[in-house]
């Protein structure tokens, strides 16, 4: 394990994350808010750009804007670090800018320390979709999750309404070599993206790292109930076919099934809406969203069908009825174990308390773990805010997640 | 008991409640619409006019528009009988109008049988509050359960958001002289409403008319839930504070609640409110709506003070808080059990069957009931739908029921 000067790591961290805070790298000072090709996002990039090529980093784009740095050239192996530094439109400073910032610190260090690791550090285009509604948007074009009819009709602009590609165009970019941005990827033998952990379980348990073992699949989907509209007054309790008790009960029972299933699966019913919903109308209809996720897969899907299943027996057995509808389904990534192990070796050695634990949100290392070996590091944030400009996270624990990145990838290369 | 030619009542009733169906009748073809000083409200009323004048009744109204049609000079004492002839803006041919139609008819059966009793049908003025928002205004005013700043200020227009006050002095009325309305009620030594029951109870039990002896009270309430809004997918299940369980939770506690405590108590949850109400995160705040009435006033309010101490604890135990506020509540309203008794003498003479019932929802009796003794008569509608065009009810129940308040009325007076 490499010694380093953590007050000299924090002060860099500290210095970049305050600079992209700057007017020159937001669109309003209300909050962090950059995307795609706008002119507050290439500032990002220019910045970053700088700082690599300080090291002596090639800097180039993928074909859509993809900034990637190394210090090796093509064809040579190298280990990729990195994140997003696009923002939540209504974002805060550390939401996927302080994985970049801390893949640039991992560079430093190697760079003063003489290591003269292999490393490619990248900075993903639109993970958040503010741009154009479109998640993971520029590590699913690298894998090639879209078509080429999404890029060029269905992936819009939210602010004007035209296309992704002819907006990636008058950036500069050649989206019509979008299939190219695979080989991004060509060299890597291993990855590890640092990002806050947007929620509190490092912080109410008192660690500063979590070593990311899985990211959590996930279902989205809707039961609907449908019963029969009555006169909240006139019509007693023995007549009713009332949906929102059906919904409150599938509420309860999801909440009982995710916690029994175990492994870190969890459920969410974030939307409910009655019909006609008024208060004094017998519910004839109640829809509620399901968010299920967790990292074994048997896991959450099994949640899915006990609740859809419970959902319909528990109408039928009021004379309802309920049907349950998916939206969107995503498998769990697991992370490369011997990462993994690397991560939590580097971790216990610089003595801060850690914690390897799962991802639940959504991050572009689901997209390059389906060709590289990959992982994560999360640093804690204050009270688990994010997408918020008053997400707060501690540079110190970011130049933490240097450190022990740093010295993990030795072990690695 | 006085014999009907039921064929020939059957048929009054049907042509009176057709005819009010036509075009003069309503301001849109596609439902029933009419309300306060609309045209096609002012030719309702001259149809009742006009018809109970031929049975040689005296027409007048009360200073906002309230009509009423005596057989007998001011000072006399009568039985009075009606109902409303305003509509629910979507509404459709029974709800209310039928009332009025019943009453008439009883008037009709009384002229036809040389029986001469004394009575007094009044049609009530903006029982629905499609005109100006106010359920119950015309038997409001007549019980002085308003207040003039109300009808000059506070209650105003739907479509043109002038004052109550101003449209019924435009109508030709004398708003000013508003308190005078309660002398209608001088002369009534008992009222009959008949109504739909805008429930499936009679259908549903195969009954063909309805003697209420109680008109429900109610609470109408909120309970706020709060909880901490998390990443739905990056917190575990033993992190959350999640308010959609707690309102899950109580939906299902309120129906139990409601159940058990049984004298015709009912409970209802039809509005729920998740913030922020999005898919992917665990709801920080939940405010769900209550409707809970009651024949008897402990029952259903020892509900309203079981649900919200159950929503307090029950957030308590997971580190939520949750609060109830009243929006509004009315007292239940006993029958008159004499009144009761003769009509459900007579209806049972009648052959027909029937059942002796509470009335869940709000009507004008409500008001009569503080001054004068006073029951109720339901007829069924089909599955209980009312408010919107497809309300049905068959013309031989009205004519049902006017053969028995014709009946009960003579064992009255």
């Amino acid at each position: 394990m490499t010694t380093v000067d953590r007050e000299r790591s924090i002060a860099r961290v500290a210095a970049d994350v305050q600079e992209l805070t700057g007017s020159a790298y937001t669109s309003t000072p209300e909050a962090i808010r950059r995307y795609a090709y706008t002119d507050v996002y290439t500032n990002t990039l220019d910045y970053f750009a700088t700082q690599f090529e300080e090291l002596g980093h090639d800097v180039s784009y993928d074909p859509v804007g993809t900034l990637v740095a190394r210090n090796r050239p093509a064809g040579t192996k190298v280990f990729g670090v990195g994140s997003h530094c696009d923002s939540n439109r209504n974002g805060g400073p550390y939401d996927g800018t302080l994985g970049v910032v801390v893949a640039l610190e991992v560079c430093r260090l190697d760079a003063e320390h003489g290591t003269n690791l292999p490393l490619q550090a990248i900075s993903f285009l639109e993970e958040e979709g503010s741009g154009f509604g479109q998640m993971l948007l520029g590590s699913r074009i690298m894998v090639q999750r879209v078509g080429e009819a999404d890029l060029k009709e269905h992936f819009r602009s939210l602010d004007d309404g035209r296309s992704f590609w002819e907006h990636a165009e008058d950036a500069g970019y050649d989206p019509a070599d979008w299939r190219e941005s695979i080989h991004v990827l060509d060299d890597l033998i291993g990855w590890i993206e640092t990002h806050i952990e947007q929620a509190r379980v490092l912080q109410d348990t008192d660690n500063r790292l979590g070593v990311v073992n899985a990211i959590a699949g996930y279902v989205h989907g809707d039961i609907t109930v449908n019963g029969r509209t009555d006169h909240a007054g006139a019509t007693p309790m023995s007549f009713r076919q009332d949906a929102a008790v059906v919904a409150g009960m599938c509420i309860t029972e999801l909440e009982r099934l995710a916690t029994e299933a175990g492994h870190g699966t969890v459920g969410t019913v974030g939307e409910i809406s009655l019909s006609p919903g008024i208060i004094n109308v017998v519910p004839g209809e109640a829809r509620l969203s399901l968010d299920v996720r967790g990292p074994e897969d048997a896991a959450f899907r099994s949640v899915v069908d006990a609740i859809s299943a419970y959902a319909e027996e528990a109408a039928r057995a009021r004379g309802l009825t309920a049907s349950y509808a998916m939206r969107q389904t995503l498998p769990a990534t697991p992370m490369d174990t011997a990462i993994v192990a690397e991560l939590e070796t580097a971790a216990a050695s610089s003595g801060a308390p850690f914690r390897t634990m799962l991802s639940g949100a959504a991050h572009d290392t689901m997209c390059v773990a389906s060709r590289v070996p990959s992982a994560m590091v999360f640093v804690p944030c204050r009270d688990g805010i994010s997408h918020a400009p008053d997400e707060e996270a501690d540079p110190a624990d970011g130049a933490l997640a240097a450190e022990v990145i740093f010295n993990a990838i030795q072990q690695l290369v």
